[in-house]
């Protein structure tokens, strides 16, 4: 998709394996990249995780790439037999895989001698890609249009994402969280309402647990300001004694950053 | 989709809430399900995170109820303005939302006097819906066709789906791992071969932290013989001097249950 640069940018996240399906391992990188995007003000509005089927990775990729600014693709990038990923973007693109010559001279004076038709699938790229370099991995980060093409093993995944986390700043996200002990039901009429009077997007979290509270509001925007009237609008409407806490208000700099 | 009983059940779990996309909170619904999935036999295929929007629900849900035997849904089911799940999925199956009487009962009977037309919305349901109890908490489960919808709430959405995961049981799975000291590229021919004599899935994840091994292998079947065929296959074939552990035979009831 084009990115309007009036507009935050949006994003989707596309997880690659079985063995994320399976249980066998618990996902770590969207969990992460999430925050990461909502620090940079990327707004990211899809996470899934397909097995290492082909059709399934070209249709969510395909998908994907039409709808939001940017995909990031997570794993089936290594050298095994399962490892398709390469595959799935070039078909869904229709374009052809290439080798890649700058990938495949850093794989040869990795490997060196032991260098095998397996380690030389890790060069292969669909043709058109792009390699951006920097942080402390010498591996490239390897991008094909809007697709940003990353390793599913997560200390590689974030070192390279911060690598080049700044191209990817977008509109800052504001939020006030409130933790009250009000039921979610009597003040459901009056989140509604204010979402709708301040422009501000309201989320609600109950809790059965033996925290300090039953429900914990958030309060979002693009701009400070109506956040913090929205919240002011919600403590004059509130019983006093439901309110445990409250964030300070967006002025204060620390929380204009919500990581 | 119609289950044929001679082929594994398949699943989807649709993740509904934009709390989840904006890295407030982190899944724990579709990570512990695919465990529990796995330990029943069902094969689930695909986990997708939408946002509070009704059109991204209705889209999913009915992609999945179309190709999978089980939908899990998971948020979105509460009594406030951003819960909008019920409402999603009668829309996508083109049906319209009814007020169900036992549920509005459960919450006459709980909320008493404080009863207002935000907790009514948590009786709603899609017309043809059906209820099915059991487990430590009194509210039921509601399942509309092939979809089970489920709450976001941890808790709640463990102990109910444990009170009907019964109903859900299928083929089993069997797994062997294999810790190995080996280059993954050096070995992927040789798993490639091994899963295409056997006719079993392998895994292959590299680790580059300091564990004691650099990479970990899973082989895995529907049936115990091609499993452990295919282990002692790749044993006969490696350097034992790379072997760090291996999973015992499936013969050994202990690990025919892997959760």
């Amino acid at each position: 998709m084009q990115h309007d640069p009036f507009s935050p940018a949006t994003a989707a996240i596309v997880l690659i394996g079985n063995e994320l399906l399976s249980g066998k391992f618990r996902d770590e990188n969207a969990a992460w990249l999430a925050g990461r995007l909502r620090t940079l003000g990327v707004d990211l509005r899809r996470i899934v995780t397909v097995p290492d089927v082909e059709a399934d990775i070209v249709d969510e990729v395909r998908a994907c790439a039409d709808r939001y600014t940017h995909v990031f693709t997570s794993g089936g990038v290594g050298p095994t037999h399962d490892d398709i990923t390469i595959d799935a973007i070039a078909r869904a693109f229709e374009v052809p895989v290439v080798r890649d010559p700058t990938l495949e001279a850093i794989l040869r004076a990795h490997f060196k001698e032991r260098l095998n038709a397996a380690h030389l699938r890790m060069a292969n790229v669909p043709a058109g890609t792009t390699l951006h370099h920097g942080g402390p991995i010498a591996w490239p980060v390897v991008r094909f249009r809007n697709v940003i093409i990353l390793p599913g093993v997560p200390e590689i995944f974030r070192a390279k994402f911060d690598a080049i986390s700044s191209s990817f700043q977008s509109l800052a996200f504001h939020i006030r969280n409130l933790w009250l002990n009000s039921d979610e039901g009597e003040i459901a009429g009056l989140l509604e309402e204010v979402e709708r009077t301040f422009g501000v997007q309201i989320g609600s979290y109950p809790r059965i647990d033996h925290a300090d509270h039953r429900v914990r509001i958030t309060v979002e925007a693009r701009r400070p300001a109506p956040v913090d009237a929205a919240v002011a609008a919600l403590l004059s409407r509130l019983a006093p004694a439901d309110v445990v806490r409250v964030d300070p208000p967006c002025a204060d700099p620390e929380i204009d950053d919500p990581a």
